[in-house]
């Protein structure tokens, strides 16, 4: 008979430090839980750490110990992270994980090796930190036909535009504050770019659909040339702007993006300030289903790896792990997604003019290409000799859009610089 | 080898025929899930139903069936509910269940009943609607040092508050319009006075903290005594009244109650309007993590129920029931609760005066038990010469405010009527 759950831990940095501390401190609930207790038996990281007698220099040698039940990889990004993972579920381990860009890139290999081997592998902390969104949307929802998923899923980026929001201040302050807040890296691109949303997007929409939606597969945008004017101006129209990931079935597929949206100041996502996170999950039966937490932290990511160890364990305890597939991934399944041209919306747009009676150019062209208009604001010409037009459309489908600013953008004389167009949201 | 998880159903309300649907339309996310489709083999009921060929008159036919895999008691109320759960659970059979009241009541027997004959009952839909809040708290909270729950878990009352609040109208015609829109019953009393929310609150603290806390160890006040001049006035406080269920760990016990609140504009439970629920779970690690969803209503309810049975159905097929407990109740933990007096909070106060002479002598009273003014507003005298104080205290002790607001009820010439006093939450 087993005396203790053997956990080992691979990639000891901030998130790995903090999944040992909560293990030590809160022994006593994770031991009522499992009925045996959860020890770390091995940790691997690439330089010796600060508990000797627990270090390995090799991942190999955690997976190949058989006192080890449970491997926990938190290295991150791609490689040596694949081959960890597969080794270990290949080895009859079980793995928990909080890696969405392994995940989102080798869905298909990774859920298919841990169908194959019977063995399981859990993920909560790879989406939204701490909030249990992978449990709430495959298990709570299990019922549901999803037909949305919204999401703010980055911390990093809603701690930006947070700081822009509140402070008035350009992209590049707000990211020197997120830094020295410890919400961003030094290599922020990822996170500023909106891979890691759209990382976290494809893989709740392939748990909602049951087949592998690529990370490819959507259109992303980043944060990083959103202008200040625009959060600014989009604030008095009743608006605060936020990175969404949005997922959303249509009858010609599914519609995926990642971009900088308007939501509504009434709406839920526009109380979701600083690092915290929120997942809107809409079901035929179920309408909406909100999940909001900490995104971003140490110890919000530590404490979901740590409920994942808890909740694997007790299969582990009772020589059940593996059996029931979590993911219940089905290589047949094909999901048609929408292409981004057929994506439909409404818009903000910001025309930078040098004439005011270019309006009649802009809205003839816009005509053109059936981008109707829902409401038109015109400054007056400043000092500098520029006036601006504001409009925000009706839902229009965004090829007609984009060929509609294209020409705009490229006809001499009407506008001074590029269109801004921001996608309204809510 | 088994061609179906036969499902017995025991009770066929709204909420019933809601389940016999969408396990109808939505057969092939189920398939999907649980590799076996799921099936309803016989419907109990007092009355005959529109489906003749699943009738069951006596629910001991359903639990005596061997090909039933899985029994959902959907009747409500303690009996013979409760003997439905035991009974089938002794019977080896899988249970699932709404039924919150018979869940806070027989805790105890239910979990050890399951226990002992390795079966498992699954109870989402019994707190929060479609909310997965069970599972968040156990499962993906599973590794949190729980320090707070507060919830708004009564969809019919919420429904009341917000008719009050949009329409300024009194407790009785709010409760007419929801009667009206299907979201009170004909006798509305168990959600009106706080009980079922009591209720709920008991299920959310017993898987919170391990033991069992008893609904009537809860501190309950219903809406229907609550004046709609009270509401207005913290309107302009800026506050919403709710009510709250409210479960809080202190170092003398937990302090557990259910009462009409003020909560802030700001928070994100003043957005929670009409039928909807949220649950707000405080852990040392994670912070707040906010679920939010409908709370009411045939389609949610039974959305709840479907995904119960699925995710119970995927352990039917493997054989692997009743192997993991999936409530981990242990009758040795006693939790400590809080004497309701000796709970702390910031109060609203109304007096109703008919002197404005007598300021000195409610603060006289107030002062001398302790109880410390935050603010005060007193309205000049009206017309029918009624004036009135409204007070904002600080954190003060239960007890002592009670004790103080005897005192003034009690001396003459003070009051017009009795003091009004409203708990600020958040």
């Amino acid at each position: 008979m087993k005396q203790y759950i053997n956990v080992g831990l691979i990639g000891y940095g901030t998130v790995g430090k903090g999944v040992v501390k909560i293990l030590e401190e809160n022994k006593k609930i994770a031991l009522r839980k499992v009925g045996k207790p959860i020890r770390v038996k091995s940790i691997c990281d690439l330089r010796p750490i600060d508990r000797p007698e627990l270090y390995v220099k090799n991942f190999r040698d955690i997976i190949k110990d058989p006192e080890i039940d449970l491997i926990v990889e938190l290295i991150g990004g791609y490689e040596p992270a694949r081959t960890i993972l597969i080794e270990a579920l290949k080895a009859g381990k079980n793995v928990v994980t909080a890696n969405k860009a392994v995940l989102a890139k080798y869905w298909d290999q990774i859920f298919t090796t841990a169908q194959d081997s019977q063995t399981s592998i859990y993920y909560e902390a790879s989406v939204g930190g701490v909030i249990p969104v992978v449990q709430g949307l495959s298990k709570g929802l299990a019922s549901e036909e999803i037909l949305e998923i919204k999401g703010i899923l980055n911390g990093t980026t809603n701690f930006i535009l947070s700081e822009m929001t509140k402070n008035g201040i350009t992209y590049e302050d707000a990211l020197k504050s997120a830094q020295s807040a410890g919400f961003a890296e030094a290599d922020p691109s990822f996170d500023v770019n909106g891979i890691d949303t759209a990382n976290k997007l494809a893989i709740l929409s392939s748990l909602a659909w049951g087949g592998w939606i690529k990370a490819k597969d959507i259109s992303v945008k980043g944060i990083s040339d959103l202008d200040i004017e625009d959060v600014l101006i989009t604030q008095n129209f009743g608006y605060d702007v936020k990175l969404i990931g949005s997922a959303e079935k249509t009858k010609d597929g599914v519609d995926l993006s990642v971009q900088p949206c308007l939501v509504n100041h009434d709406h839920a996502f526009a109380t979701v300030e600083n690092e915290y996170n929120a997942v809107m999950i809409t079901g035929k039966d179920s309408d909406d289903v909100l999940f909001y937490g900490k995104g971003a932290g140490q110890q919000p990511a530590a404490s979901s790896v740590v409920s994942d160890i808890i909740n694997l364990s007790k299969f582990i305890v009772t020589n059940t792990a593996g059996i029931i597939p979590d993911v219940v991934y089905d290589k047949k399944i094909k999901i048609k997604v929408l292409p981004s041209g057929k994506s439909k919306a409404s818009y903000y747009l910001r025309f930078a003019i040098l004439d005011k009676h270019v309006l009649s150019k802009i809205s003839g062209i816009l005509g053109k290409f059936k981008v109707s208009i829902a409401s038109l604001t015109q400054s007056d010409i400043s000092d500098n000799g520029c006036a601006q037009i504001i409009i925000i459309t009706h839902k229009t489908c965004r090829k007609n859009l984009e060929k509609a600013l294209k020409q705009i953008n490229a006809t001499k004389s009407i506008v001074k610089s590029k269109v801004v167009k921001i996608k309204i949201e809510i």
